[in-house]
């Protein structure tokens, strides 16, 4: 029977209020508006922003009660009016990120950014919320909130997928896989047989190295505090490891001696101010870039000398890669088994255990938990 | 009668010490050693990094006493052993970033910067100096010290030029128009139609301004807290003026709301911390590029946000031009009434008077003060 046109009762982890667990709630699922979709989660990962946000000091996202998650795999369950792109039946990938077409950024051909992002608000464009529990008006999540059996997205959040794909994997390539590999091959879109360092080795800094070993990077070097990282960088391409931990001097001097005067381009995967600029001043004098892809509220910093001086400072959001046109790309690559994803995989929940993934997440021993919203 | 091989006596401004008025003195000039040249030096422009350096605040240059000046012209009067790629009578401007052509940054292709710069010593590659003043040694300054009616430079400190062009002119392509055109057009390399700010409109903000005239770019904005400066700007081109004092907010929201979003690219050309943050901050999301000219000793600062919404930070030194290979043509350039320089000239005095440059250097009026040394 369709439930095309009604409310959708499902489970969904709530956040009621920052820093407490996730709550396991029945909620109520509104029907898809004018140019939005409705998409039945089957797995999801569980991503540091998550975690930013329910800690309370993410200003941009973090509007409580609210319904998170942004790396999901999913089916769409329903369309709303004027939807034409998307069908139920089809494998997608929910974006927060999204790609409209039609608006200044997504025509500029320069950036995968685009207005009709719904991040900031909480809410869907019409100002509204598609989920209530217990009464209460929930808030979306960065236009995705995938921690959820049934989540309300835009039409122009959505990427259509091959359904060959296992939804169980290529979750992952709504954020963490995509926003590190993007960074390598879009953004910086690296010279062969350059040298790259990252900065972070987690699931992000793993997809850069990825990203660095599939473009023919002369020199991989891995650096990371805990040193079991390594062995998931190394698999993945990774040539060289530091531990910052073993070195007394400002490791920007280490990687400068390691490597006859610095990087090719540097890439920043932890969020650490500091760590960002020394993957700034890591870089080649004359031509180094940094790409950041970590992001935190306080200021970085560095000399004006070290840009005058040839080195470059950039960013990436979602790997610069462009959701709906660019991402089922990637999809085609990992069942070309071009992108690896399932060395990932180090934990998998169902979604009454969803809390045990952010237990987990600081763990040394994890990349990543899937969790089954099935 | 040649003076080839015998140490020259001459007239040269030397600064004792910093913050001290230059002292017009008869120096003694040794013959250039192995790979150096000896430069009758013309005239010569007075520029604000002279200043800085003569403030006694710059850790790299500042070794006194010193002759200053790096922005000059000249004519070789004799050549050290080994020189091949230059002899007496040849036209040139010394470089202060020079192009020795075989070093891994020459070789790179990706930028102008050479390992052989003489930079933070004050001293030839041999570690002695060719200037000597009542018995004392003194410095070199940047590999330059064109304050002097002969100085001494490395053969890969010096572009060879066309004699046809007034050395009176086109000794401000030794540092100020080169600067600020080369940002543009080389650093940059803007694309057409682009819309441009110039933060800063002394000679070098005016060079940007003519960089971006001559790219073509739609809009110019020029800013300034002196109007004065905006005469200059608009016979460059700059079609629009903005003068952050007649503003109560930020200018960088100043900007971004002139220009529906932000810029495609700004310039740097003020020096100051703060205005570099806020030409970074006036760039257009998703692709807006801020290129910094001026150098400060303080750090620079922003949030990773700028960067990770698409907005690039670089820097730019002697605008990115290769001295020896790619200077000759902006030479060409000026011949064929192509790049503006008289426009520039606003004082002009002998050497006995270079005093005055520096006190006219702030006076709104003045861009630059050339100094004839004949």
């Amino acid at each position: 029977m369709s439930t095309a046109g009604q409310v959708i009762k499902c489970k969904a982890a709530v956040a009621w209020s920052p820093t407490q667990p996730l709550s396991i709630e029945e909620v109520e699922v509104a029907p898809p508006k004018e140019g939005e979709v409705r998409v039945k989660i089957l797995f999801t990962g569980v991503c540091h922003t998550d975690a930013f946000t329910l800690s309370g000091k993410d200003a941009e996202n973090g509007w409580f009660p609210i319904i998170l998650g942004h790396e999901g795999g999913g089916i769409v369950e329903s369309v709303g009016e004027g939807v034409t792109s998307l069908q139920p039946g089809d494998h997608v990938i929910p974006l927060y990120v999204p790609e409209c077409g039609d608006c200044k950024l997504c025509k500029s051909g320069l950036t995968n950014l685009c207005t009709t992002v719904l991040q900031g608000t909480g809410l869907m464009l019409d100002g509204t919320t598609r989920f209530t529990c217990k009464g209460k008006k929930i808030h979306h999540y960065m236009g995705c909130s995938t921690f959820s059996q049934y989540t309300v997205v835009l039409e122009t959040s959505v990427a259509k997928i091959n359904p060959k794909a296992s939804l169980d994997k290529i979750c992952l390539l709504g954020c963490c896989i995509t926003t590190g590999y993007g960074a390598v091959i879009k953004t910086a879109d690296i010279r062969p047989n350059s040298t790259v360092a990252v900065f972070g080795c987690g699931g992000v800094g793993l997809s850069v190295i990825q990203g660095a070993t599939a473009r023919k990077a002369s020199r991989i070097i891995a650096v990371d505090k805990n040193p079991k990282k390594f062995e998931f960088a190394k698999k993945l391409g990774a040539t060289d490891f530091v531990n910052p931990d073993d070195h007394d001097k400002p490791i920007q001097q280490v990687m400068i001696e390691m490597t006859d005067g610095g990087l090719d381009y540097t890439f920043e995967c932890t969020g650490i101010p500091k760590v960002m600029r020394a993957a700034l001043e890591s870089c080649h004098r004359g031509w180094g870039e940094s790409i950041i892809i970590g992001v935190s509220g306080e200021d970085i910093s560095t000399t004006p000398l070290q840009l005058v001086h040839g080195r470059v400072w950039k960013g990436s959001a979602f790997g610069g890669i462009k959701g709906r046109s660019e991402l089922p790309n990637l999809v085609e690559e990992f069942l070309e088994k071009k992108l690896e994803i399932d060395l990932y995989i180090t934990h998998q929940y169902n979604l009454e255990n969803i809390n045990k993934s952010f237990d987990v997440m600081h763990d040394g021993d994890s990349i990543r938990a899937i969790i089954s919203l099935e």
